[in-house]
């Protein structure tokens, strides 16, 4: 049976939240994992005994220590080692859990997961990809995210490839298409960093290993033209911060309007209402938590990393991923695709 | 009187709508300036012919090529001397104009207006901003959006320094907020590039050059922390072609669910009205049509760039700019800007 780390202390409604999405991960489940789920004591046990926990596949582990969102990763995670993260990393490695879960400080997980769990074979740098809205079937991941700045071109081929084999066995797409994100769609469009890419990229799709489209700009992610949207970590970071400040940006525009013509009659307060529910259903395509969090690829292990406002739903959600990432064996086949020369 | 120089070819609309807005911008000013228009006569007098422009400063002048927006910058420039953009900067330069407004090949423009007028003293590489949606009074640029990659960090503080004295003088902010757009806000965070480059921001904030209020995220560019955001013309052209595409995505989800709406009769046809004009409200930060276009800034000479998707009202608010930016003196305060130690 497969064992989940859970780091009941990781995000901005921990520990209650993670304690709610673990309980309700058991019971949709059938119990059909265990979950070890760490923490302190004091701020953990008093939420699990609101809960019959007896018939649940559930165990809790104390863990004294706490890194926080505002902690400097590289440091906490040296200073910290009897926090959840460190912990429940630890009993991944050890062999103890077969995966770690956390939406807690990203910065402080990978830092952790690369320093406990280490490398896959052959993985120069491991990365973090992000869910991009999408109307049609699929995914759109760009990546990197914020893992890696400085990248060199082979980073950013591995990244495709290391995709390649995430969204064909974790989403079931039989031929991902690979975006080399840039300022132009000619091949020698854009920066040194990126002219190097596009050849590696073509190289890489003649051997097979990805489905490589060219240069994509930025226009072409919600157009969907490729599942997999290659960056440097600082482009993707700042593309994804900046995309996940809209429905806010937009909200805050639509919402007084609406209001305004409610109160002059013009809008009944039920049109108004119904406007109101069609505005937020257009962002249900921004809605990741379905997917609850993003694996850290390319670590020898399982560790995924959720957004520090996840909710229950997400928390499940995470965990739902983490066993679907372990049937699907997409450490093995990333590590196997790394080896081809 | 100021003599403006414009591209009667350059556009997607062109040249009818630069037809249409030029005379609309002489019109309107009680023709304030004088305009030269330059296009191919085959082209451009049956159009000018549907107006009476006898009263009007308007003269015409024959280019018989065409700069397409499917040509190679460099290479268009080099071969097509008589064009309209080649013709038009040629004004500028003998003193013949005072300035060049187009709506055509941005790259053309640039490579031209970069070979045909030269740098202003002290700049390294001229640069182009662009304007990004915002709520409240001021503005918030982004630069550079494509015409820079690979840029040093001095290349980066330079745009800070001319993005301050044009939002100075052209927009009447008093103290123009510069922001470094990275992955966090930390000084540590980030690049290399963006490491040294914030150095440099600090260094030009205490000489009274910009002022710095470090680095931003891509949060934080909607949120206006900053009315100048400096990244790399790689970041920059990325999101400014995904924010271009928001509207068009979201009204795609948004759209058929009023229909629906309206079609099931949860909405009356008159509220659907009603929500569909609210919604596209939403997008009133989303023009920069008021503006008209963006200047190339840093080159010795007024080179407005329009959107390619312009509107006669972007062109005469190109005109517009380009006069209101020799009243402020805008390259004059940039030089002198530059040449500060």
């Amino acid at each position: 049976m497969l064992r989940f780390a859970v780091d009941a202390m990781g995000g901005d409604n921990a520990p209650a939240c993670v304690v709610e999405g673990v309980i309700q991960a058991l019971k949709e489940s059938d119990n059909r994992f265990e979950i070890v789920l760490i923490g302190r004591e004091d701020a953990v046990r008093p939420l699990l005994e609101n809960h019959d926990t007896s018939k649940l596949n559930l165990t809790f582990l104390h863990a004294p220590e706490v890194i926080t969102m505002h902690d400097v990763p590289a440091t906490a995670v040296k200073t910290k080692q009897n926090s959840s993260l460190v912990v429940g990393l630890g009993l991944c490695k050890q062999g103890k859990a077969d995966a770690f879960v956390s939406a807690g400080n990203t910065g402080a997980q990978m830092a952790a997961s690369l320093f406990v769990l280490g490398r896959l074979p052959g993985v120069q740098r491991p990365t973090i990809a992000a869910y991009f809205p999408r109307i049609s079937d699929g995914l759109t991941n760009v990546v990197d995210v914020g893992a890696n700045v400085d990248c060199k071109p082979e980073h950013l081929v591995q990244f495709a490839e290391m995709l390649t084999v995430y969204q064909r066995d974790a989403a079931g797409i039989e031929k991902p298409l690979t975006g080399l994100l840039n300022i132009g769609e000619e091949e020698n469009k854009g920066p040194e960093l990126l002219k190097q890419t596009y050849k590696l990229l073509q190289e890489a799709d003649r051997k097979g290993k990805i489905t490589f489209i060219g240069n994509i700009e930025g226009n072409d992610i919600l157009q969907e033209k490729a599942s997999i949207v290659v960056c440097d970590g600082l482009v993707g970071n700042t593309l994804l911060k900046f995309g996940e400040s809209l429905p806010g940006f937009l909200t805050s525009i639509f919402k007084p309007t609406i209001q305004q013509l409610a109160a002059s009659g013009e809008l009944s307060p039920q049109a108004a209402e119904t406007a109101s529910q069609a505005f937020r259903r257009m962002f249900q395509p921004f809605d990741v938590e379905k997917f609850g969090g993003v694996p850290f690829l390319g670590v020898d292990g399982i560790s995924i990393v959720g957004h520090g406002r996840s909710s229950e739903r997400a928390i499940k959600n995470m965990i739902y991923m983490a066993e679907h990432m372990i049937e699907k064996k997409v450490n093995q086949h990333i590590a196997e695709a790394l080896a081809q020369a």
